[in-house]
């Protein structure tokens, strides 16, 4: 992992919160925001369904491109929700720790 | 941002191409990429779908805890399609460069 | 359209009604609905997500047996929320008196 | 079921069918079907997370909304792959035949 990108997802969500402040005629973000969560959700959700279909597809490019766009919209979800990319490191951090088999049955259970 | 949590999602990476690498009956991350690229597709659409219903309902351990599951999938999907972070948090910083308005408006063209 | 055919959605539409009140333990239906609206959105996602997959890979079979699955669970979601299948045609019936183009900026507008 | 409702799903498929001849410019339908299976199948899956999210918020009048632009888009993929409401008919009905655990059973096993 080069050093610029390790830091790129942190940096992103730091752009996020700058543009959630900006006004929302200058701000997509902010915008975004604007207009509630149950935007923000739908937005995941067909960032989301582009990438399922990209990966269909086996289309490299279009993985890259839809991976991005869906990681974004991600994190101002996260953002909007107080939720921090630490918060998410720390739960799969922890599920690290268990095999995978388990982990996945842990985690389907209930 | 934690230095710990820092290197989560690089690690996380790391995790996920050594499990492929371990035998189907013991990995998850092996077992799921024996059945492809299409069970990975709607893998990460329903995490996706999880996801979103935890965003609408402003649960927020379980968008943490769903958004975890994604992130886990979506790099399973990264992993097999040969994309590493470094691409996405590419394409990412790419657009950071433009306006956020004007680069939705570039994303959404077409 | 067949005869048979013609009144499978209305029939399938009474058959969930009946199973939903059935003992849990011998209704998938009756055991879906108490798990819980959140339970039956997230199916209603799956399924779709299946279908999406099915479509962007052409596969015709796989298509009519997600469609099959994806009505299913739509038709259990309107039995939950006290929806009709008559209430969905009227606004396909509604819809289609404006002419195509004009139908879809309505429906995005807002 | 309204005797105008029981023939309105039936009669949709045939509107689709029509505007699907009309020129692009001024049909959806046949807009939609110029840009391709993927765009299709993106659409679906995108007014399934509209249905999700309505349906995760119990929002009635919206699920009625969002089913009726799902079940429109459902029925443009059908048109699009040769799959008539009489094949996703029969295999609903072929299902009932099977009692809903078991029918639930064999339709998750593989």
């Amino acid at each position: 992992m080069k050093e610029d990108s390790r830091i790129a997802f942190s940096r992103l969500a730091g752009v996020i919160e700058l543009r959630r402040q900006a006004a929302p005629d200058t701000s997509y973000v902010a915008r975004l925001m604007t207009r509630g969560r149950t935007k923000i959700a739908q937005k995941v959700g067909e960032e989301a369904v582009e990438t399922v279909v990209a990966a269909t597809l086996n289309d490299r490019a279009a993985i890259i491109s839809e991976s991005a766009d869906l990681m974004f919209h991600l994190m101002v979800l996260w953002a909007d929700a107080g939720v921090t990319i630490d918060d998410v490191a720390d739960e799969l951090t922890r599920r690290e720790g268990t095999s995978g088999i388990e982990e996945k049955r842990n985690r389907t259970s209930g």
